[in-house]
């Protein structure tokens, strides 16, 4: 049997085992190097609510959510990823998971008991493309707090919405992806076919997941849903006030892949953050896919803002079940960064119309024209 | 008799003469080199509404003006700015503004019939810094279309709130704004007192212009208000599906200075546009001064987003009263851009925390920190 | 065979042959009595998207939809409700919906090229409970302008929501939209189980379509979505601009079931169209049902603003098969209205608390605790 | 010399002595019968900020407030009001406000160190129609919190906008404010010249204060401003989630008069308490003036929502300068309530439409068709 983990290989081949049926992205373990530290940025500057914590751990829910938890802060030595976690249709789904990447000669543990506090029988997997991956159904529920307006804060986050990977061959994560059961809603390519990063989901909205090309496997961001756009200011006008600017990396803007409104932060190891709201709805199955060229600039930012580069080049360790850091693969295929604001690469407003920048554009304020 | 419109000279001296009593910024007189170009940019995109438009000018208002217009646009060979025009209480403060500055020894300029359609009486001056500044009573009243909700657009522009001009000495400008009855609401300065902006207001607002400091007489930009952010947004978004977004020059954005949601915007000819929102009262004689470091890096975005230089550098020309180009004069003082964000500037989140950014921070991503 | 359509039986079997899959309610078709002035409400006044008119019929989708159409409005002599269409998962799925109603003894017709323009083969029956349904696949589709934010307007509409249905026994309706693969979020109860109305959905929010205990069969509304609460505000501005807010018959207000921001209309033939907005996600298996007590005055206006009568008793006529008029059964079971409004009736703020309404309170100001 | 305060008399004169210089109204003095309770509403639920508190007082305000507060709440027997105040321009003013109202005749005292708490030299009036107005410029200046978001709550009110009183005269109400300088914006009148309310302003905003036709001198209610209408949701999501909906008069809507979004609420002790937002700015002299006719549906509420009938007959007891309740006389003009929703009353939708109401709204939902 091939180690499907080896990450040179071309393809990750179709497993004969059915796919478990995914829910949802559920939640995420993050490695903290300082939990009090990340508590403050969390729960006091966030807002998430605490179902419970510990001397090792804090588990964080959003206002909407009735399971027990959306992120789980570890304290740990190095920065990292511990898990991205999905929930399944049933209990039964978990034998699927379980023969599936199995089948796929990837690393698999389960345990009747759950890896974390609140949740029952899972399987965690690193999965071929290197990511450790879980799986669960069973959960405590816990309330619900989306009538608690009483609670809310001007940037309340009430769900979860997706997680963001990076990983060096896009195509070959999006074949393991659909075989995994996800359907891809958006994509970015470029006119000889590379393709620099895929959005793919299983509840209907753009994404569960997205597959961003770069060295990898490393965790771009997680992120967190919230009612109105005036909720992600919000957030802004607090870290403003809190003296915390420096952890906005990127936006507010509004995305042209997905067409949410968005806002980057970093917690305090370097861990993004989005914050996200009002994508569309994906679950009709001929939904069509919408198909970006690398090169408009308006892509990743509708407005055209720049994209900083570390938002392009940074990104979060993930562990294998050992808890050992994932060494990367580089990415081969061209990079999204340098194609479009590096030295030789170029982006558009108007596509065959470069030339009618006004003066005032052609100077080197923006970074999508500068660097 | 000095001639006090030398803009070399220190200070300008306060005229015997009373100020006239100017209500607010009313309109500015723009000359534009397409005015067609320039109507699809104020009427369809930004959906200023035509109270009158002929073959040479096009006369605008915002959603809840009740005078003929707040903004002139003048099909002219040159973009420039013809007029900053104000509404004084009474006709009998025209004399006034015609004896305060003829003792200044400005231009002076008188039309009983207005310099634009929809304005009477008039008085037009070259003031000590340059300026075409404008004083009227008189006017032209039109509906006032607050209650016009079936014409309101997603970002409608409700209001004029203000001009922003570029000066070398904000000192000396602001001593003569004081003298023409305006009060300082913030400022930004250094420990060593240089003065790199002032915001003056005669309306309980922050503004009714500010002087920036540079290359001047200039005009940096004039501003309309919306009721909310999501308006603001709605326009970036409609830029963006219009493919213009190019047109975004800076934000949006929380400032710290005004404590206002704002947007630049850059007309087809270059002339600045802001879009601003939610400012605070300031009517009372002793409101409290808000007075900025230029080093603190949350004064002009309280996210600490990057002010792109352009902004710092770029201005409108302004004309005298025959419509010639008024030649500038270069600041000598420390310019705010260089010594933010340039090789020997610096910036700062936390007040002597400098060492404490991120490591993910102290890259070349933001221009604050960059250039 | 029994009469599976008799509306007096108990209850209604369960078929063997299983339900068709169903992905979400897709559109409405009414019958209105003048088609220019329907046209007048629903795109001049809501700004849905023609897709496609002629002199019989016009046909609306909103700005985030990608099939050809949410609302059709056919010409006719009586105002009513032709059909309330679902799409399913497959071509495949129709045979399903064939067999299941077949087998319940319902009125079934099946039509190659569809009912109505744009959509290709589809089901239409009778239901068990007297409504007209429909299930289709195929579909033409049409351009998403989710991005054109030059065509949204302060009001826009994005995604059609849900149904409403009024039936005589609540309990029997769910059993059978149950077997038809529909999940109850929340219900109305009463301490003696009696339920008055329920919601059920297929796609992951509170409801595809909801039962609402009345004399029916009946519609009570068709609900479509906006990104924010704004934009329904802006609704109701724009109806008072126009000198229509007549059409205004209950709201704005917070839900208490479903948490959502929600204005009712009613369009010229008194078709009711609720105006909603920021339920949550329900696409879990155990997602918990929330059961609301029908005294508690917050369980329909989560700010106790009373329920109009018309929105109780009113409703829309729906068609059989042959374009006839449903004769409508009586609900024998209480009426919400009488136990909650009517001079037997109570509701409370506060359960056990009844007592500590304010004196200000404890007059006739409030329907709900008036009539 | 007449006794002006004589609530019979047929006009107030106009003083020789100049009008005090208002700025604004700045503060409201509620005596409360429990001042725990009063705290948990104004504090824990509406989020004022404290300024100071002992046993026997809380002294309260807005966010983007720097003078020592906006609300008084003193502990005492009977719920009333001991203090409409007003800010003026300069410390003189208040020798012109003693004179001005001890040549009409009223009580007046002055003192040097404040009637309260962070206030210094005052005058205290019984005004001619019976309320207690006060008059200071010396402040104690508190922190402006605009800037301080890690303090905003969803619904945080930044800046008090005006009063409300109920008057039975309101000619002669508006008669004597404009003698003080006040400036008439927006009235309601009938054909044959009732007048049944008036605002008036001395900031730029539509009013500081309001005179209500009714049975006076009484409080009807004190209004603070939010950013924006979420704002205003928020606080009724907040009331719904404590179980407190039953403080909601009437409202969410928005005003006709105005233009402005608003929410009326009542206080533990009845007291009525506005949230508004967004007004127009009235301040030049030539403002247009807004005349409404007692019969549009849409003057009170621009979407037509009944207006409760306690909002138009309940209000607070006012003072006068020795604590005690000052009593009423009956306004013998027609009354608003009884000429638009009462037995021989009338409101339409369009005036001379009244036959074209649709079937559905014919009926006796709304109460202003209804009573």
């Amino acid at each position: 049997m091939p180690d499907m983990t080896d990450p040179t290989a071309a393809t990750i081949p179709t497993p004969k085992s059915p796919a478990p049926d995914v829910l949802r992205c559920a939640y995420m373990e993050l490695v903290v190097t300082d939990l009090k530290r990340s508590r403050d940025f969390y729960v006091d500057v966030l807002d998430l609510v605490v179902t419970h914590e510990d001397e090792d751990a804090i588990y964080l829910r959003s206002m909407e959510e009735f399971i027990h938890h959306n992120l789980v802060l570890r304290q740990g030595e190095a920065a990292a990823v511990a898990a991205f976690s999905y929930r399944v249709r049933s209990p039964e789904e978990l034998d699927k998971a379980e023969a599936f990447y199995t089948e796929l000669g990837c690393p698999v543990r389960r345990e009747k008991n759950g890896f974390v506090k609140g949740i029952g029988d899972s399987v965690r997997v690193q999965d071929p493309l290197g990511f450790p991956y879980e799986f669960f159904y069973d959960v405590e529920h816990v309330e619900r707090l989306a009538w608690r307006y009483d609670l809310y804060s001007p940037g309340a986050l009430v769900r979860l919405d997706h997680f963001n990977q990076v990983t060096p061959d896009v195509p070959k994560a999006v074949g393991y992806m659909e075989d995994l059961g996800f359907r891809v809603t958006e994509d970015i390519q470029d006119a000889a076919g590379t393709t620099y990063a895929a959005w793919m989901r299983r509840k209907p909205t753009v994404h569960d997941t997205a597959m961003t090309g770069g060295a990898g496997p490393r965790m771009h961001h997680v992120a967190f849903a919230t009612h109105e756009k005036h909720n992600i200011l919000a957030i802004c006008d607090k870290l403003g006030a809190l003296r915390l600017s420096d952890r906005i990396e990127r936006g507010p803007g509004r995305h042209g892949v997905s067409n949410a409104f968005y806002l980057y932060l970093r917690d305090p190891d370097g861990h993004r953050i989005e914050i996200y709201t009002q994508d569309y709805y994906t679950g009709d199955p001929d939904n069509p896919v919408v198909t970006w060229d690398v090169h408009d600039n308006q892509r990743r930012d509708w407005w055209g803002n720049p994209v900083v580069p570390s938002w392009y080049t940074e990104a979060s360790t993930v562990l294998d079940l050992d808890g050992q850091p994932v060494s990367t693969t580089e990415r081969t295929d061209d990079s999204e960064m340098d194609v479009t604001i590096g030295a030789d690469g170029f982006s558009y407003t108007r596509k065959d119309d470069e030339e009618s920048l006004p003066e005032w554009k052609q100077g080197e304020y923006k970074l999508g024209h500068q660097l």
